[in-house]
């Protein structure tokens, strides 16, 4: 096309197309450019075309490219442009990540899609914690808070806590909370360890219809292992609110059972409770101790 | 975790949770993993880190990855798989596009945008094509749509004619059909050629008030290099459909034309015009040709 076609393009005058220059800028963003471009990488990938890095982990091999390893995972962004001795490596062994999840990681980073189910996520998140995948590190935890129950709740809260994943964590602390009385029955719970018991059961945010269910927890625990935690009857007492109990429930139940009985300090809750059921009402609140605040789980509102 | 906690994810038995397992099975897209990985290509090109390729064209060297241009542009996908000299060459020439619109166009492979303007569409749109660029292609020839006007739609056509733009070039097309009166008095129509005057003013498609126009347009189409042109006046008056002129002005004006005066074909479509205005209505519908078939423009609802 020459010159004279060129400026026949333009319906104005010099002036005219000037000024409406600015306007008429179009800048198009096509938006299925990288998924094509992606498919096309993928493609290429399974091809073994244009691989410049083979990826080992246990007996599986992987060729990739190193720049869309390096633009989806930081991890291997500092590997492949860092001062690493992995930098000029061909072939790259990844340790701690078995051969399977990560080929599932390297199949996410060309395609955006990952598949998390019950018998891969606490393989998954480690590993994508290890390649910094960011998004599937959150894909696994959204997986676990949506599989949370009583039965499973403190093992994913201990899971969350050993990876640092901080809102999986407080999700699977707060559900546990809440559904203590259903928690309190499962094996989970019997396996805690001392502080973990303790750290549940001081929590103001348990939610319980009585006392009575943390009391009733206290002796589960001790029991499921008597001789190793009998030691720990007066730790773990110190967190339960006797003095909140029906009057009934503590004459009858608390008083009768042979783990408080035996125990020195137990007896001085006891004591504490029961005199704080003999005290005139306006004078138990002059009684100011963890024992006798009152908890105030999420769903139910505080009281004051 | 040990594999007694990894059970505990579970909250089912083990036959529920075979059952449950299809249903569960999560696949997660990631919307936003591609835009960030382009991104950080980019971020590596600019650093001109893992790059593995140069490419120029004029002055102008980019590096860049080799994977990332073979996964948006089937020219370089071809050029890096192929059997082409240039598949370990460390240096690529790209003849035929200049360095600015090769950069722009390198940039849109790691960004998806472009840029289309008046002034850069009729460089932009050739280097598309040349790398198999479809979509950049396809923005121009948007653009160039919606900048159709009587003044340029005949360069357009032109243009998308030689670039295979088929779409566009129908647009144009019909375009100028349906502007004629007002395209017929740019220069891009005088600067048309024999064929291209021809093709447009046979078109049944034209839009014209009256065949006046159509008559008028050959007039200054031959006048405006008249010596040279002249030769071709009875190629083109046999595309004005005289028969259908009104009475006075096929008495007054066509008659006198002196280019219909002088040309004996051209008296002979003048008699035939005369003829049927003098024969009885219904005798005229027997005289079939060309000539005498109303034009059917798209806006105008055929009457027979």
């Amino acid at each position: 096309m020459n010159g004279e076609e060129r400026k026949g393009l333009s319906s104005q005058s010099p002036d005219e197309a000037e000024d409406k220059e600015k306007d008429q800028r179009t800048v198009t963003v096509n938006p299925s450019h990288m998924g094509k471009a992606f498919k096309v990488m993928n493609e290429l990938r399974s091809k073994r075309l244009l691989c410049d890095v083979v990826i080992v982990a246990e007996a599986i091999e992987m060729e990739a490219h190193r720049v869309v390893l390096a633009a989806c995972s930081p991890y291997f962004c500092a590997m492949f442009t860092g001062d690493m001795t992995e930098r000029k490596a061909k072939k790259i062994e990844i340790k701690d990540v078995d051969g399977q999840t990560l080929s599932k990681l390297i199949d996410y980073i060309y395609t955006a899609e990952i598949e998390v189910t019950e018998e891969n996520v606490q393989v998954l998140l480690p590993a994508a914690s290890l390649l910094q995948l960011m998004d599937v590190r959150q894909n696994c935890c959204d997986f676990l808070q949506s599989q949370l129950h009583p039965t499973n709740c403190l093992g994913i809260r201990a899971f969350a806590d050993v990876h640092t994943c901080t809102e999986l964590l407080q999700q699977a602390n707060a559900y546990a909370e809440q559904h203590f009385p259903e928690v309190m029955l499962g094996e989970e719970f019997l396996n805690l360890s001392l502080d973990q018991v303790c750290s549940l059961i001081s929590s103001d945010k348990l939610t319980v219809s009585s006392e009575e269910k943390v009391f009733e927890a206290v002796i589960s625990w001790i029991n499921y292992e008597k001789e190793s935690r009998l030691e720990h009857m007066a730790e773990l007492m110190e967190h339960v609110r006797l003095p909140l109990l029906p009057r009934d429930y503590l004459v009858q139940t608390v008083e009768e059972e042979a783990l408080i009985k035996n125990n020195n300090t137990c007896k001085d809750f006891l004591i504490e409770a029961m005199k704080y059921h003999l005290l005139p009402l306006d004078q138990r609140q002059l009684i100011k101790n963890p024992r006798t605040k009152p908890r105030t789980p999420v769903s139910l509102p505080k009281v004051s």
